[in-house]
């Protein structure tokens, strides 16, 4: 039924449509509903501690003994550099002033990319599939994921970071379009000016080129008509994030899920002022008044300590003006429907739409 | 053989493959090739006077009797602002001094938009199909060009623009997305921010959704795998301009051609800084300099009368440091042969994996 069984054998699935993971919104009920219809459901793991990452796993697997994928941020944590802390923390002080809320004195360093002690946990929970972000942790710990019989992904963003993924253990590359909702993968080419990303129509076809193991086609792809196009374009698999945050069992927020609701294809942009890595957001008054990029914003995940009070209190007072909107640009193409409808409705559109051909 | 025929029978060939059109790079020698092997081949008419049009109809309709196009831009022409011209001018001043040429006094105005006197000529011609570039003309001119028998095209770069050039009176809209080469069609959406424009992957089903007429796929496509993605996202064809631009037969410059063999998927970016609008070229030093976007530049298309100097400069001392490198993210995707073989290979390859599927 599908053209290309390379991916689906490869992480034991049945249905090549991955759910990205979406540190901060995802949730084990989401995972658990995409992998038991035969998807991959993920748990984003950047934002959660230990305890939660075994808490969620224990979650999934109570639902399901289906393969599913731990997602870990790998970046490399920034020197600390108080000028720059202070000069972005004066850019926001107006707007802490506006909020009542009191500025901080510095900024904290922020969550912590996949370490010894996080690889000691993802061997002993041994998920089938662990993906990574922003490139892959050091080669030892690499290594022991594999070796702990786990499949590794990773993001690339342009063909020449496909093949160092390939050429430093990636078992399959997610070619990550300029479509996509939330943090951008990239780790090896430059960010500055948004146009310079690539599509995902142009990017998928020239990865396979590129690299022999399969593709994950991502960004922009919410319904059959994406999926059917990835395969067409190379892919062996899909990864959806935006439909799959328009789940009910998705964790996002209230404010979120409403402006998801509203959002039109030219409703987003890339922006580095939430978090200090370029990522696509809705448009809200941060990205039009800070942004979309600056390039004085604190390297990541040093300038979301920054945003975060201010998002904190503008939520409570009912505004997402300086929430990170994540969202890809087809939010508008989603059905609404719970996970494993949306498995299936994608899975059967898609099909239908290459038997059709 | 092709799963959607509706563009092919509205505008009589017998390949759905459009051959962009490409002011100043585009030949007769391209057009005639193409629309002799069945596909429509484009004269991009912005940058051809009145008699230069005449001629190069004549040229292809000496080759083939086959339907072609005649493309024109339609922007409304900005008005004079000294002050803008001269800061422009004087943010450039030191690129004059440096390459010996004297600066202007003022900018020209540039480049005509379609009027009455051009639709008097495409009247007289009678070209199968007339597109448009930047909206529409005004309604009685779009009503002379129907009534002369012409089917008529335009880019939208959003579901919004697109529903508008139906409501307007286009029989097809070219759904541009921003892996597109050269200039963006947008008309009446933001573009200060290249990366609010929307990928094709996105673009096209969003479109297709939103219109009842067919939908031409532009943008990232330079083999088979880009055209049946595209039929898959349900356009009924596609438009291709940079694989064409690499074709022997184009009017490319030895020192753009030379960039388009070097161009990897990540080389370019979307800049106004040579025209006033935003165009995807290969980043160079002038848009590195002075861009990509830079608010500051005088509206299209007067913009261009103040890097034109400079481009005839450098490139009389061999260097691109200030052309326009028009190039989509594909530009390495196509193969370099003879515009006939090109949509064969082009059709055949398409087809063999459509059959595929």
């Amino acid at each position: 039924m599908w053209p290309d069984k390379r991916l689906m054998d490869m992480l034991g699935i049945t249905c090549p449509i991955i759910q990205a993971p979406m540190a901060g919104a995802d949730s084990p009920q989401l995972a658990a509903a995409v992998s038991a219809q035969g998807g991959l459901g993920s748990l984003g793991c950047a934002l959660r501690s230990a305890d939660q990452i075994a808490a969620a796993v224990r979650d999934v697997r109570n639902v399901t003994d289906q393969p599913f994928n731990l997602n870990f941020f790998c970046h490399q944590p920034p020197p600390h550099d108080v000028g720059q802390d202070g000069r972005w923390l004066a850019r926001l002080a107006p707007y802490y002033d506006e909020l009542g809320v009191a500025l901080p004195s510095e900024l904290s360093a922020g969550r912590d990319a996949f370490d010894a002690e996080l690889c000691d946990l993802v061997c002993e929970l041994a998920p089938a599939v662990v993906s990574f972000h922003f490139g892959l942790p050091p080669a030892p710990l690499v290594a022991r994921v594999r070796a702990a019989g786990c499949r590794i992904l990773s993001s690339a963003t342009t063909p020449a970071e496909a093949v160092w993924l390939v050429e430093h253990g990636v078992d399959a590359v997610i070619a990550q379009g300029v479509e996509a909702g939330g943090h951008r993968g990239v780790f090896a080419s430059s960010w500055q000016h948004g146009s310079g990303q690539i599509g995902t129509l142009a990017l998928v076809p020239q990865v396979a080129d590129a690299v022999d193991v399969p593709v994950i086609a991502a960004g922009g792809i919410a319904d059959g008509r994406g999926i059917a196009a990835s395969f067409a374009l190379g892919a062996s698999g899909v990864q959806i994030g935006t439909a799959f945050l328009r789940c009910p069992e998705s964790a996002v927020s209230p404010l979120h899920r409403a402006a998801l609701d509203r959002a039109q294809a030219d409703a987003t942009v890339l922006t580095n002022v939430f978090t200090g890595r370029p990522a696509r957001s809705i448009a809200n008054r941060m990205t039009r008044e800070l942004g979309p990029i600056d390039l004085d914003a604190p390297s990541f995940p040093r300038a979301a300590a920054a945003s975060l009070p201010l998002r904190l209190a503008a939520e409570a007072a009912g505004s997402g003006d300086f929430s990170s909107l994540w969202a890809g640009q087809a939010a508008a193409l989603a059905r609404v429907v719970p996970a494993a409808e949306l498995v299936r409705w994608l899975a059967e559109d898609a099909r239908m739409r290459i038997a059709r051909a």
